[in-house]
């Protein structure tokens, strides 16, 4: 697995260099762990002419929730109360030979950046710009295999409160049960704060779990997802509490799973991102639904849940293969509640099976 | 409960006037919660010279987690895919007449603070620093009653686990558990990742729990707190499983909780940070555990977990009254487990009663 951070570090080396860079700080989480294997809170990695670091303000601690740091590279753990890890990292770079050092604006702060330059005045500061953020779009298979394992715990968490009972109990309550459900089954933990919505609440995208409780005849929308080994999947299913759904409630299903069917039919190498957004929103628009939809219809999932691409009417870019996104249109109607549906897939090769679905619940409407 | 935001709101305004700057644009999200009353997802504060507003991404939910903007406010809610409110707020104070702008430059990266830039290149953009996280380490009555309850909630929580078998059970399924008894008091959540720790792990700063489950004569260390109307508080008791505690566990528990009322009692407005680290400290050292010491002895709470002041060795300033903080030292043997002891208690003047302990659970070491 090692070789596996080593060469994603020569790839981001070799960019660099591209740009006439001979180091680079990285500075956000998400992208040191996914460069050093693991990020301990507060950690910076410097990837230097020479040799890589990782600047640590606290020892890692070997906890699977942050990962566990590459044993290849450097690890430098700096003595408490010694300040900013990117300021050491910096004086490092300065030190192996470092001219041109490019960091990662988008994340490192206005104050930090200038405790940089204090530290070393004559050193040229690059952009990195979304450089590694760009090189986590398209996964590798083992990182594939980590969303599949997560997909799967989510899958039989779900599974098992759908074979509990449901009316009566609160929003939270389910929540919190899910939650405890995809730790048993090996999570780290939730991948995001679990969402379960009722009745009224149904359908709103990202609804906080509130402490309504199920009834009959509702719409019940649960969006959950595992994190296993930092890798972080969602799925989203809407059910029917009781025996019977009503009319409204058949019809507005069926139209949400026709949208969000064909965005999922839509996912093949070349596509533009906007098309897959357009494939699902031309549905819910054409039904008088264009109102109150949400900015996109599915976004890039890994190391963090909400990662490049963004499948919306404005982004740019085309998908490629072995990207995994979330497909997860939703209406809600104000007062009466609504329908959200939601997967997480791969990108792949028609000639490879189409889009590889990882999130297996069934999405048939099911009375609960 | 309005006016308390607009008189926040009135102190940064004359703070920025003072040093010349005639608006400022808050965009740390517990800084805009504290003077909005609410802070929607990626919503920045623009105080200007005429008007106050709260620009938002995303239209509020209202939802108590993010909790509620005060009504005195102007919300501007941009529409979707419109970019960086902070940048949308440059272009209103621009429009305002303002000249010089505060921002935050600890927290706003350098590829904003250049977008900023870009639409006002003749804008003065001022530092303004830390001003908000100072203007919050003293509380007011309503901060320090949100923390009497989130420290009620949390004293529940905890009491109700103490009654309920717990050999066998892992520290996962603890803290899990912990964590649904916070919501059933009426929590938002838990203020930070609870942490459960026994045999080995006990004494542990901020161990992430693991699947390891407890047993007869271990040390069972607990550090859980409740989120009530966004304020945040933390107790930490240490236990010990089975009838009756080992003579290392009662002289290591015996020592931690000198530590721990040393610093307790050097709790007066006045007292310098430092002097409060150092009561626990030495008391630890001269035992000959000086080594792995946390860095700090304790640190403020309120808006988020962790606030100014740090109880530490380097800190610089003073207590003032109406400050609360955690007072939580604690030892760690490797490979034998320790002891932590955490409170969080309201700084008051002498003649007031002293330091108000909002966390009460007993500290006498009981076996479980």
């Amino acid at each position: 697995m090692s070789e596996v951070y080593a060469v994603r570090r020569g790839r981001l080396r070799e960019r660099c260099a591209a740009t006439g860079s001979t180091g680079a700080l990285v500075s956000r989480p998400a992208n040191v762990r996914y460069l050093a294997g693991g990020a301990p809170p507060g950690a910076v990695l410097l990837l230097g002419p020479a040799e890589d670091v990782l600047l640590c303000p606290v020892a890692p601690t070997g906890d699977s929730a942050e990962g566990r740091p590459d044993e290849q590279l450097r690890l430098a753990v700096l003595p408490s109360a010694s300040g900013d890890p990117a300021v050491a990292a910096t004086e490092l770079a300065r030190a192996a030979g470092v001219t041109s050092l490019a960091i990662e604006e988008h994340h490192l702060a206005v104050a930090r950046h200038r405790a940089i330059r204090s530290v070393a005045p004559r050193l040229r500061l690059a952009d990195l710009s979304l450089a590694v953020e760009q090189q986590r779009v398209v996964k590798d298979e083992e990182e594939i295999a980590c969303l599949r394992i997560a997909a799967e715990i989510t899958d039989q968490a779900l599974g098992e409160l759908l074979e509990s009972i449901l009316v009566g109990r609160t929003e939270r309550h389910l929540a919190l049960e899910l939650e405890r459900r995809l730790i048993d089954h090996g999570a780290e933990g939730p991948a995001f704060p679990t969402s379960v919505a009722t009745g009224p609440n149904s359908g709103r995208p990202g609804h906080r779990p509130t402490d309504r409780r199920v009834e009959e005849g509702d719409f019940l929308c649960v969006q959950v997802g595992a994190d296993y080994r930092g890798y972080r999947c969602e799925i989203g299913r809407t059910f029917v509490i009781g025996t019977s759904p009503a009319d409204w409630q058949i019809e507005l299903y069926d139209l949400v799973f026709a949208a969000q069917r064909g965005a999922r039919e839509a996912l093949v190498p070349g596509a533009a991102y906007r098309d897959i957004d357009f494939a699902a929103r031309q549905i819910l628009t054409a039904a008088g639904h264009g109102e109150g939809l949400a900015a996109h219809t599915g976004h890039g999932v890994g190391l963090e849940i909400e990662e490049d691409p963004q499948l919306a009417p404005a982004a740019m870019g085309k998908l490629d293969a072995c990207v995994p996104v979330t497909v997860e249109p939703g209406v809600h109607l104000p007062g009466r509640g609504g329908v959200r549906i939601d997967d997480t897939l791969v990108v792949r090769q028609e000639a490879d099976g189409g889009p590889e679905l990882l999130t297996i619940t069934t999405k048939e409407l099911l009375a609960l």
